[in-house]
Formats: C-alpha cells, sequence, structure tokens
C-alpha cells in the first residue's frame, strides 16, 4: 500500500432521502475500482455515531449486486443520525475520540454523507486532523431534500421529492376536480421544507395551462408570513372561479409574528399539544371560516423515501456525487465537497465542480425573492426554469412480484480496537 | 339505426380513483366500434347530476388519442358526484326526470360507474323503465378504493391503491429504520378505508421476511375494536425489539365504544373540532403515553389518485369491465354488472363475471375474519394470498417533460331540450 493505500470511513447523516444510497453506491463502486488508492471501505452504524461508538460495517462483506441495488434503494442503508457534533472547543473528546478510531481502523479517508450541519462536522474534522498533523483527507458528499446547501445548483435528494410533490400535487387535483361539484372544494397538501420552500415550489410543476391544468392555486412558502384574510380570500375566489381550489403548504409555514403555523397550541382532548400540522390547521381555517367542504394529505416521509418515482437527473446526480467524491480523494483533496454545477439550462446540462467545506458550513440558500410571485402564492418561471431540469426522467426501480427489489445489507459490523466510549451528555 | 342503435349515457360516481377513466375508455372505444349498436356515446357531466340537470358532454368531439389517455389519467374526466337517488317512492320525479331527459336524447343503454350505492340506482333505474314499459338497459360498471362490494373478487381501483400503500409503507419503513437510532421511533401512516380493512390489509405486502423487511409491525384494522394498552404495549414491544414501529391504520378505525377515533372530539385553540384524523391521534398517544418520537402520514387523495404507481391488472380489469359492460349491451343484457372472477390464484387467473344488479345494491364486503391474524395487528397467509395478484405489474403512464402526461377532456356539452330540472332539497 501506498500512503493512500489506508480504508475508508463513509457515514449517512441526517434525514434520509430517496437517492443517498445512491450516492452510497458512486462512493463504494469507484473506491472498489481502486485497490491501488484504497483498503477497506467502513461505513458507519448510524453514521457518525458508528465512529463514536466504533461500531463500523464491513463492506466488502456485501456482494456487488448489494451494493448495485444502492443505487435503487431509499432510506439510509447503513442507518444515518441526527447528532450535531459541538465545536471542538465544547467538546474535544468526540473528536479526538473520532481519531483514535480512525487511527485504530487505519482511515485515511472520511466521507460525510449530509446537509449544512455535516458538512460543518467534516470541515472540523478535517481542521482538527491537519492541526494533528494526520494524513486524513476528509471529504463531504452533499445531500438533502430541502435543497437549501449554498455553492451547489442543487441538491441530491431535492429532485426526487420536487417530482414526487409535483406528480401527487397533479394526480389529487384531477381528484379534487371530479369531485368539487358536490364534495370537496379545497384540498391542501403538507409539503417537506422547514425553512425554505424548495419543495413547496415544485408542487406548482403540476400546473400545465395548455391543457387547463391550473392546480395548486396556492402555494404557502415559508419565505412568505402567512397572511390568514388574504389567504381565505383567494382560497375563495378560486373555488368561485374553478370550482375547487388545491393548496400546497410547507411545513415550515409562519403567521405574521414568525410562529409556525403548525405549532400554534392547540390542544386535544386531554390537554395535550395538538400534534398536527399545517394542513389541518389551514383546513380548520376553511372550514370555520368559509364553510368550504376539504381534505388534506400529510405526505410526510413518503416523500423523500418515494424511490419509486424518483428522477433520473436526480439519481445520476446523486450517484456522480459520491464518484467525485473518491476521485478527490485519489487527487488528495480534502475538506472539500463535491458540487453540481449547472453548465446550461435549455438544453440542461450539468457537471461536477468544487467547494471549500469552510465555505458552506451552517449557510442555508433559502428560495430567492425573484423566484416567489408578486401575490406571494406563486411561483415565477425563474423558478419554473430552474426547477424543470431537476425532476426529468423516471428512474424506476426493479420490481419483483409486483414490488420495487430494495436491498437491505448484511452490515455486519468489525471487531472492535478500542475501549467503550462514553459521550458527554 | 335498429331497436339498440340508440345512444349511450355513461355516469361516474362516487369516490373517483386511478383507474375509472379506464373503465369510461373500456366503455367508450368498445361503443365506437360498434356504430350498428350504438348511437352517439353521452357522458353525465359530474355524474348522475348531468342527466338530471340534462348536462350531457358528447364524447363525439374528443379524438382516438384523447379518449385513449383516458386509459392512464386519474380522477373522474367528466366529474363524478356523491349524490344517492332516493327511493322511487320517496322521490319519483327524479327517475322521471331521468327518463325524460333519456328519452329526449335517445338514450337506449345507462352504464352507471360505481360502488354499491350506484349499483343500487343503477337497478332502481331499471326497475322504473321496465316499469314504465321502456327499452332502456341499465348495467352497472364497478368501481371502488375500498374494494367492498360483493360478488365480484376484487374492485377496480383497490389494487392500485393497494400498491400505492405497499410500496409508500416499505419506502417509509426504510427512512424510519434509518433514523430510529437518534430520531423517529413510530411512523404512522394513514389509509382510506372508512368500513372495511381491505387498504389497510395492503399494507402489510411492504413485509418481505426473506429480506429482513418486517415493517410494518401494526396494522389497525376497521374491523377490529382499537384496544388502547393493547396497542400501545405492542408499539412498545416493537420499538424494543425492532428499534422502531411503523404503524398502518384505517381511518375507520373505532374504539370499543364504536366511536371512530379520528372523531374523538379534539378541539384546537379556537373550540373548533380538531380536524386530524387516526394518524395524529395515535402519535399523540404514542408521545403521551410512550414518550417515543413519531412522525406521521395522511395519504388521503393521494393514495386513489396515483396513476403514477398503478397496477397493471388492476388497470386491465378496469378496462375489461368497461369493455365488458358495453358486450352485455349488445347481448340485450339488463339490470347486471359485470364482475371479476378468480379462476386460479397461482398461477393468477381471472375472467369476467356477471351478477344481477338486484343482489349487488347496498351490501357491503368486509374483510373476512380468516384475513385477520389472531393478535389482530396483521394479515393471514390467506389474505397475503389474495391480495398479492392485484398488485402485480406497473402500469406507468407516459411522461412529458418530466411529467405525467394525463389528458384533460374538452367535455362539450350538448344542446338541452328540456325546461330546468327543480330539484327537491
Amino acid at each position: 500500500m501506498n500512503k493512500h493505500g489506508k480504508n475508508i470511513f463513509y457515514a449517512q447523516s441526517g434525514g434520509v432521502t430517496a437517492v443517498i444510497n445512491a450516492s452510497a453506491c458512486g462512493v463504494i463502486e469507484t473506491a472498489r475500482k481502486h485497490p491501488e488508492q484504497f483498503g477497506k471501505i467502513y461505513v458507519g452504524k448510524n453514521g457518525i455515531l458508528g465512529a463514536l461508538h466504533e461500531e463500523l460495517i464491513d463492506t466488502s462483506l456485501e456482494t456487488p449486486e448489494a451494493i448495485r441495488a444502492l443505487y435503487h434503494t431509499p432510506g439510509g442503508a447503513f442507518g444515518s443520525c441526527r447528532y450535531k457534533l459541538k465545536s471542538i472547543e465544547q467538546n474535544r473528546a468526540e473528536y479526538e475520540r473520532l481519531i483514535d478510531v480512525f487511527k485504530a481502523h487505519d482511515i485515511g479517508t472520511f466521507f460525510y454523507n449530509g446537509g449544512g450541519d455535516s458538512q460543518d462536522t467534516a470541515n472540523k474534522v478535517a481542521e482538527f486532523s491537519q492541526s494533528l498533523g494526520l494524513d486524513i483527507r476528509c471529504i463531504g458528499v452533499p445531500k438533502t431534500v430541502d435543497n437549501d446547501l449554498p455553492f451547489t445548483d442543487n441538491c441530491p435528494g431535492f429532485g426526487s421529492v420536487a417530482k414526487y410533490i409535483a406528480v401527487s400535487t397533479r394526480e389529487a387535483s384531477l381528484d379534487v376536480a371530479s369531485m368539487a361539484q358536490t364534495s370537496t372544494k379545497v384540498f391542501i397538501l403538507e409539503v417537506m421544507g422547514r425553512h425554505a420552500g424548495w419543495i413547496a415550489a415544485a408542487g406548482a410543476l403540476a400546473q400545465d395551462t395548455d391543457k387547463n391544468m391550473h392546480a395548486p392555486h396556492i402555494i404557502l412558502f415559508p419565505e412568505i408570513a402567512f397572511d390568514q384574510a388574504k389567504f381565505l380570500a383567494k382560497v375563495s375566489a378560486t373555488v368561485k372561479q374553478h370550482g375547487y381550489c388545491v393548496v400546497v403548504a410547507s411545513e415550515g409555514v409562519k403567521d405574521l409574528d414568525g410562529k409556525f403555523l403548525a405549532e400554534t397550541g392547540t390542544k386535544d382532548a386531554f390537554g395535550h399539544a395538538q400534534l398536527g400540522g399545517v394542513a389541518p390547521y389551514l383546513a380548520g381555517l376553511v372550514q370555520s371560516e368559509l364553510k368550504l367542504k376539504y381534505h388534506w394529505a400529510v405526505a410526510d416521509y413518503l416523500q423523500r423515501a418515494a424511490r419509486h418515482l424518483s428522477s433520473t437527473v436526480d439519481v445520476e446526480q446523486a450517484y456522480a456525487l459520491g464518484k467525485a467524491a473518491v476521485e478527490f480523494a485519489i487527487e488528495n483533496k480534502t475538506a472539500i465537497m463535491p458540487t453540481i454545477v449547472r453548465d446550461s439550462t435549455t438544453p440542461y446540462k450539468w457537471s461536477i465542480g468544487e467547494v471549500a467545506l469552510s465555505k458552506v458550513a451552517n449557510v442555508e440558500n433559502k428560495l430567492p425573492k425573484d423566484f416567489i410571485d408578486q401575490e406571494g402564492f406563486g411561483i415565477t418561471e425563474a423558478c419554473r426554469a430552474y426547477l424543470l431540469p431537476l425532476i426529468q426522467g423516471e428512474a424506476y426501480p426493479p420490481y419483483v412480484n409486483g414490488m420495487p427489489d430494495y436491498v437491505v445489507l448484511k452490515n455486519q459490523l468489525i471487531n472492535k480496537k478500542l475501549p467503550a466510549f462514553e459521550q458527554k451528555k
């Protein structure tokens, strides 16, 4: 082995997506092609916790077919976690533990597949290992359905959610339109995106005015404060004009005081805080103020796990970013993240770029002002032009006996070499 | 024209499905092939209301391509309605009006595409027209996602919902499994089926024990009274064993007193009745009693409109039933409904049968006792064997620019010939 013949440690972080495993597939397949560069490919069980607890999955025990199947399997095949490392000053012991585990298992490359927090962690690990004079390359792999990472044109995971929400909105709208004469007049779909309205914006792709498909009529973005009177007036006018009204609402919609609508302090019969989201809240308004019959849906995990309807562009980019991360490692780069660069919108062309992790960390990319229309209930043509390329192509998974043939890996751990780690509370 | 050269009146009724338009496609394409038998094919705008209000859509203005596109378009392309005709004794005027409209537009065949109520209506219209000595053939076309019609092995619409719920449950379960270590431990998916647990049962098809896929761990059926202590104990034990728990709950789950869980009288901060369904109710229980982190989803219209994931068997049966209805008319049958007959389960073989409408009307086909396991939280092998054939095949719609190419028809009305109808309130 040369100096880069050391092992790899890869971990998935934060909320999983329909295509994070495609990035894992890109990392593992590419690294396997370079045995002169890399030794074993270990993956953290449940993300970075796997490193802290020295629970390392040995991917060499997985067949090439199983690794290939990651390409079409949603969720996080090795387990993910919601766990943010504190700053080095606040919890140096965690960083030391990571380095101890990396040393014990001869890790030369750390790939961290996650959102903004994870890129921040990867950056800190890079700084810490450099400060110790260690040769550990730390490379981020972007992932988030929220599409809120900066310096990349888009984030893997988002395109597939966007497609799912656009298609589901179009389908449900056809349903509501059929029923409106005697039944449901208002349909509300709650979608993810607590801080940024990218997913809600994708609902607008359900529209096709050439075909007389006008729904959704109202999109509620977290970037626009919710004005109850304006909303109700728009619902009412839409029902008068079209006979029905379809609303796509981000879970992160806030009222004029900056409070989440989903947390408006409602209580159930037992006095428990009400657990409903934005959709039932809005449905309540529509019923009490407008006396209109409603239906509502909350897509929740269904939307980000919907690999059955992933966009081909999204899956290909997720894979390419995993592959690029390995190539960066081969080039001995560190503290870096591969990005998606949009070379052209029409026709859509993209390539892989790169950005220093120090720049990415903790910057949130919200929907630009010029992507939301003047009324505040829809998207602009600029936004549509941005979004459309990301939902192109149908990357269907294989099916067996009527069901998608998703893989569950063996996930066998290697033997521990270190004493147990006591996490600070 | 011979005596059967008269026009057709077709109407869609009740909640629409992903494949009711495939039945319409079967009716229209088959009737168009028999100009010697049929004149124009009219469709009621918004179902039977179209007949009462003399709003008849002229399908001859739609191209063959548009009619073909109904095969892959969800919702009700002509509009549906929730409107049940009363008995002839209670509202003879409505039946007289139907006959007046049928006479005015030379209708010789009435196809009514709907669930139990609609078959009842079709039967009454058949009886009424016969009592007047009129030659109007009344033929039902079955449709309901609830799968609760008797005398047919299954109902078109159900297979596609079943597939959607099974796939979505598998996908969301992979997501939850990834997150459970540090985040969501209980995921609850609320599905349709107010009186019968067929759709909830389909959630079990997400399981593949050979692959170590055990979710969903709990299914709540409307047929089994909800026992809170037993439910919570099962959730708790499942989280201990697997690290997480996935629940598929029918919207129609009732408590031991026979009251819907979704209507347990909870109120929001304004004193409005809470609009949540079963899923947020159960999530509240899980949080307050077990202190476990939860997520919940309500699929609502998304499930019954999800033509993007329809089962091939379902779409083919929906079309075949529409076609068979026309063939029955050609054979001069009346007061009859084509059915799906299961000739064999392994390998799955089906054919078209028939049943008298008088038998179908108002009988509800619930999940048989031997389809629910002893514990009451899962399905039996008999149920699995019944369900699996119905979700076979992926009947994907065509896509254009990343979105399914659903059709919106012209739906042009013909000129009225009668005075307006005053509906009794």
